[in-house]
């Protein structure tokens, strides 16, 4: 409820337009049940280019089906996460109108058209190959989104050289992810090196005292270099859609 | 060391002002006894304009402040967090040629002047009273490094309509950086309102199974929202200075 | 043993009905072995209408088919709880004499019939899709004991309107529960809306950092908002039996 | 602000006894800024009788008399928890207009005068005696909000006959808090034996493996016994408030 | 090797029926290729009756069957836990001399005969149904070593008077070994009732925050009860081999 | 009170020197104002010669002195553990009808007199000299309730040549104590070399990943060998009180 | 870049051989973008003897063939560890130009011969048999890398006689690696009675109050005895290429 | 006991030199009872020249004072660590017969004289300023002990350039130490960097979710970089001591 709608309804009941018991009534019914909010979220939709994301866990490859179909109805694309094939073979079967596309290592689903490449750089680097599925999910993300995105994959602090090389590639970046399991130390190596911002995404690569990834979570968490986030343990999306954000500021 | 004080000095070898001798050795003054890398370094201070930042617990006032002097010879500001007011003392003891200013609730000392206020809108958020320190430090970094600001206090999920109401602030917002103790659930909140990139700060505040900020921190990794991250257990430098490269981007 | 018991005793022995040593003797049997408290249980289940209750993990179907043939001689309705269909399957070859229900979702086997739906308004809200499996086993026990309940899923942090939309449903409720798993964040946001009681239940939905439900189990614990209480991660019953005991104050 | 002030501000808008301006200024000074919301705020406390509530940890004394003097303008009664003595201090320094109570084992400061104990009966019990500072916060709590309040304290599970004794006075309860740390075993052991709901306070009483509490949060989370809740460690408020709550259905 | 073998061995030697060669291989070949340690061992088995005992995760069903054929050649008595059925066909088929036995709920494999029920009275309590299994583990190894052994499952702090019920019977024991998963509450209850010292098994029993049975691991070491000492989770053989032990006294 | 006195009570009331109300104001007096469980407290108070034990920590000076007083009236001796001198010097001031000792290591206070030594011997061994202050609790405790009691401390596992040189003296006793922090091995050690058991007990004696004795504890509740058990970190009267109860058995 | 390098550079300029734009330039390319890191690393390979190793959990079986093959061609020896039989089969089909090995027990795949067993004596320890694969692995891994090797199963703390009885062959190892779940007290116990360093490795064996070998971990962190350092849990590999590191020295 | 021990008593008895029983005598007093433990003990601290070591918390500085005094009779060397400086003074009042030195940062006491510099080269690492105590610690042990030591302070992931720069001091180290606190990176970097084999010190430097040093240490455990390992957090003492056995093989 604005300043505005107030004073409008302020001046209706000084005006005698309005009594009491209705300007009282007004005020019960406001600022939450107006259509406001659904509103705003369609429009920033279309807006900035985002669409709604569908976590898949947990739901019926049907409702998943279901749910893509309803949502692409509005939005220019949309995402389902942790999709494996048998998702997209049930969302194939259910939506016939729209593009789909399937991206099994990041198991992502997208119904509906990538955006236009049209944003800065995004690297996406990883410590190891077995970080790729979680890289994968973040990079895709990007591009659908309408990131241009480079992987640079396997660059672990193991071999710091590997990544050294690639610190012009990485220079250039709008912004770095960098995908990260074991002991987590990729992300505070390469945001030493550069001045972007760096969103770090544990994994739950490793074993024994990696407790799934909560060891490179802490580590990152931890980092003593200026200009690092995290997100949760294997959250790729969550990574990339807040890189697409930063590149759509 | 800038660009340019490469130049002036490599000019001088040339010209034969300057022995090789004299060069290496001037060289091996710089912060880090190598050319390449400070100057890349220094470079980076003068291009985006963020200082180089010195973290005080564990070091007696006389070091810190002896680092300030040294670290500001070269640069425009430079800031010193957790700092407490004895520190600041022995700061101004040390350092007359510089313009300096101390932040008591934020702990932050800055050395130089502020960036002028140029880049686009930070809101920092709080859950509740006992989180503003957290924020004031993410704050005046922000303030420090260029970034108009807005504090928006005591707005926690217990009373959402106080949230609600500031509804139109958030929404101008370039990056809004939300910081909570407790139950850590605000940055949740926030970003399901808006659109730009929410950067999420546990607190320590809390008791009990708050464990410290665990809980907080817990909570905000596994936000449901899509555009948040999150950084250490009353970071607030680091969220501030997070928002700040978003801004610069 | 209650104090007229004692003084009818202490009677007799003054009296000469009873010598020292049976007085003494009579402490000494006095106050546990007596049947009083079989019998207030019997008492418990038919005055207040709650069932006794079957956890069925750990137990095999045909153990738990005699179990609730046993109990449900004595009582107007009882309950399995996390039963699978198999466990349904066997309990039908072995019950004949009395009403059964099987509620899949909320892997609930009802032997006898519901309480008829006397009781004030529950409110079983869920922050995800995810959560109903939860979320159905506390509304089914709130039906069953004759509680009116509404389902209201799916209106987590992330889109606040959806919640907010609801307001008027969310005051009228007796008791609240709310379901959610990630941060486990809603429960703090209901309860920052209404008056009434908020029976906060973490859900195992989730991934890394959640860690099967502790983050938002923290979460809920360290809520800022007074109203709320917690109990057991995916505890659905639990929530459902307490709202039932407020609702019978 | 209830019910009736918004009435009358509205009348004298309406009789042109208040200009528009004047009513927008006016509600820009009620807590919020905004009317419906903190309408709803007033409204509730009122109606059902419960106080704003400050959480004094994280706030000078000087604050904490403020924000009350602030608060009680509007209600009956407020209360400050956590609340040293300094801090009551500083708040009988600062109001003068209103009735004052301290509670030093409870930690809780009272402006205003107690709701007058038309309520249901509470029993606050605690299995040792180093558990009494928390119950105390529990029984003020509930006794200030008007709920007759019983304590029986030292009642653990080493000697069962001390809480066996007083099953009488625990059958009559309508609800019954518990509180113990160590092995958080007497809150399965009073539900046990009655039908009245159970909220459960973990305290930080113990050491070694009681981890600050946590062993007793997990031992109360896992209740084998259905109708037991659970709130933060220590947090005997929160526990009063919401028996308050259950009283108030 | 008993005390007897080694005399004899001896003796041999003494009397040169045996060469100084030959007794050290004879030395080599006894369980450790040395005699004094050995001998201990053996020395230990014959004089109190506790057998050598396998544990099989980890080890194939042929290697338990030839450890227990080896093993059984010089005891009385050998037991195997944690042994499923398909480890039981593999020594059944192996061992032939030797009377055998199979618990199947206990998982345990006893290899030679019981030994005769001469010790005092050891009461195996279960909190639940669920945790029969621990029990029985903890039961059939006091059996199997010569005590005594009561069961008294399902008496579970839910129902307090299923425990008061059977006060004589636990009054009577010499040990109690409780066995609780869940809030672990039981063992404190039960110590507070009787004078025998009470060997608590917390087990894996619950979920959620049960964390596999951490709950009531922490609850029994946290017991405000003296005469309680715990054992790993589900480690019902450790608390019958320790009932017995403190049997053997 | 002892069963003595109850006769003499129950004999005055059947003589006539009592009425009933006064009998029954007799027992309102009595610990718990309950006949038959106080009578059993007391009884066993005598019968087995183990005092009731006040816990210090939460209570002031003052209010341990008085509960000392008021314990020491019916039983032949009492404990206060974790009592600071100043304790103890309220301790005397208050009680001048009992013998008083206190154990300045132990942190113990025992009002009345030791028991006789005409129990089985107990070792209390320690890892290292950090460890004493818990040893020495654990010995004063068995000496106090009348255990013929060796300290063997300083055997840790560094140096297994200094336990190994006393396996004559630990082979006689008939319970081992073993305290121990760090890794806590020493229990696992002590248990592999004799028959008797062993009570385990966890130290905070360390730093870093010891987090104040739980990585002990963790090891000892994982020994790999039969006949060990574990108390509370610290809690070296819970171990002497059971090994007391061994030894009674 | 090393100084030489520098010196050249700047004589150059000094010599006209080169512009301050050129020098500019090179300062921008170095140091990182040289060959020298690859390079040092086959050297690296070469000199020392240690092979790449490649980690094989979340690669498919073709994935490591071609690894291994191409790693293979530039070194006379390459592991892969943690490899299922299946990996080994897609190897033998891909690698036909070089010595293959598998074995089964550690898990370990070898291309190319393993070096003569030239270097000193390592001893791997473990404390029980279970603890079997994990030591096989460090064992594999001395051997491969040219250690001499012997295995010492089995010997852990429940009976120290099996230890101390092989302390003559512990005292002659240059490195003794110690693999031990459970307590994980073996490395302690090893280390006190010998010179040589000890590489302790947690191993996940053990269960309930285990958790998957962080007890194990925890304990020996803190053990008491310098000269012990720890690896990962299950990390067989990494205390063998250690234990070989310190050989080579 | 050797095998020449055993072969001559052996023989003995059949000589008719000793009785069975005498024979059986003998072994009960062997192998444990003999002088060779300690002997050996005093044997390695002479000719490997590393010294008992005394911990100092939880002594009074006398106590301390006398144990270095005896230790110090037998000893070339002995160190006490994490030693106040109150220690040092009760030492200096003690002992006056030897050398003595105080090394404040490190908290070291040295008794005798440092053996000479004639081992090989250990490099000291430290991520940043505030490690430098626990560095110093592992430093000094290094030097005292006879290990050519270099310091290679604040070298930290965030500037990667200062450790490249050192690359060729690390590469000529036999044994590098790398001691970090916060996200503990810094040995993985350095290990991927040289062949020497590294020890990582974890340090409790840090906040928020670094827990005490827990997240360094989990980091530094869960390397993907062969060549490391890691001993307890803040442990500076047992890295120089196992730095040092290597350097001594």
């Amino acid at each position: 409820m604005d300043r505005e709608k107030l004073r409008v309804l302020l001046e209706a009941l000084q005006d005698g337009e309005m009594t009491v018991g209705e300007a009282m009534e007004s005020f019960r019914r406001l600022p939450f049940e107006d259509l406001g909010f659904a509103k705003l979220d369609t429009h920033r939709s279309i807006r900035r280019g985002f669409p709604e994301v569908v976590y898949c866990p947990g739901k019926t490859p049907g409702q998943v089906a279901l749910i893509l179909q309803s949502l692409s109805r509005d939005a220019d694309r949309v995402l389902a996460t942790r999709a494996e094939s048998e998702v997209f073979d049930a969302v194939k079967e259910q939506i016939s109108e729209a593009e789909l596309a399937y991206f099994p290592e990041a198991r992502l689903i997208l119904v509906g058209s990538p955006a236009p490449p049209e944003r800065g750089q995004v690297v996406v680097a990883t410590a190891g190959t077995s970080d790729r599925p979680v890289a994968e999910e973040a990079a895709v993300t990007c591009e659908v989104l309408g990131n241009r995105t480079t992987r640079l994959y396997d660059v672990g602090v193991a071999g710091l050289h590997r990544l050294l090389d690639q610190r012009e590639l990485l220079e250039e970046a709008e912004v770095v992810i960098v995908v990260a399991g074991m002991e987590g130390a990729l992300p505070s190596a390469v945001a030493g090196l550069i001045e972007a911002p760096v969103i770090a995404v544990p994994t739950s690569v490793g074993y024994g005292a990696s407790f799934d990834g909560l060891a490179a979570l802490l580590a990152m968490m931890n980092t003593c270099v200026p200009g690092v986030v995290v997100v949760n343990v294997d959250n790729g999306f969550g990574a990339g859609f807040f890189a697409n954000l930063i590149n759509a500021g």
